[in-house]
């Protein structure tokens, strides 16, 4: 397995424990949270992989990835803990996801011939489209909008992570 | 016209149905309604071809789909009934809806390629996906997510109905 | 350029307007800021191209159109002017970029193999998709569903336009 791959099944799992953290803090049932698990885990590589003209997107026929966010959702729907010390948890496995998922998605753009500024708006919805989406899904104002800057600096952070240890480190084992 | 076609715009109008009557119920103006109208019948078809990477979308230059989505948003502007006699009538056109959108959406599914699982995912995205939207145009909470385990069991019911009566009656009519 | 390329960016350019006073008027950042004007931008074309199986979508490494959306952002969040001027503003720019999408996008479809209905459809989409999800985004209940005549009177004279004067005055430029 490469280490994009890698860093994408990472990503998946965070932002389905994410997603099914913030639908049980919405009082959704087992089932609503299962879909907004997928909307987070899936969302941001879907539209990536819509603007750049990938077809069909990646995660079609992937039964590691769909067993990532079913396990996700059911450890999150299983934990008996109190719902107030969800923020902590949300506000965590966000911030990992958006890093790991601004690196993936800026790696893919620029392998379908984005342009380095593309290249890194790719990046950014790769990461917060997926929790923009359950957001509004749950009834919440998205927090992407309103923490902006949080945002931005763990994207920035997977953008720089990106641009230069990947291109060094990780690129060899990409191509091989 | 295919047995796959028929259950096909039999769905489309009773999804335009359901989305003018939420349309009705949130007291937006005709053309308001006629874009919920739209949303709620091509939005899960839609959602489900770019996945699969199926373009142009299956519904454009269908005028026939066109023309009842039109026709069911006039209906439903037209009859004089009071607002709360229409939550029976949303709830059976939805439950309708859902169950011929599923089985038509695995369908589709599976001839472009996906497996058994990711059939399944994308006759509930089919099912699904329109009314959610439509449901947030109008500012309700999405359904879906609430009372996920009716919306479950609709989809359930169609794809059984899908993976047992379709591939033994219906696909010979298709396959001619 | 094309008169159609010039239509565009002036439509992305006062469309990016709309969505950042938007955003300042629902008290975003920056960052929000910059988010809702580049959906308010892009929103409508992007959807269009997707529909119509055009890919990569046409904003893809167009680093013009990127500046106008980040100007138009920069502009609005240094204005001083009180957030209750913003409406007037919100209302005229809105109206203006209506107008043009609807002529760019019933003119982009045509050339992409629709029929007349669904040339409308995608001028329509085109012209109020952005604005749309950019309502959404910011918690607002969408405008386009609320003032639907408004809407539809805007996307008509642009539509008249199109369908009669592109053809006549700019189809000569554009093609050659």
């Amino acid at each position: 397995m490469t280490f994009l791959k890698i860093i994408t099944y990472l990503g998946i799992f965070v932002f389905a424990l994410a997603g099914a953290f913030k639908a049980r803090g919405a009082k959704l049932d087992v089932f609503g949270g299962l879909v907004v698990a997928f909307v987070s885990a899936y969302g941001g590589g879907t539209l990536r992989d819509l603007l750049l003209g990938v077809k069909p997107v990646n995660w079609i026929n992937d039964n590691l990835a769909f067993a990532l966010v079913f396990a996700g959702t059911a450890v999150t729907f299983l934990v008996k803990d109190k719902v107030n010390n969800f923020r902590r948890t949300i506000f965590f496995t966000d911030a990992i996801g958006l890093g790991l998922f601004t690196a993936a998605g800026i790696e893919i753009a620029l392998r379908n011939g984005t342009n380095e500024i593309y290249g890194l708006v790719m990046g950014v919805i790769t990461a917060t489209f997926g929790g923009l989406i359950a957001d509004i899904f749950c009834g919440y104002p998205p927090l992407l909008l309103r923490k902006g800057e949080l945002y931005a600096t763990a994207c920035a952070a997977g953008g720089i992570f990106s641009f230069s240890s990947i291109n060094t480190l990780a690129l060899p084992k990409i191509l091989t």
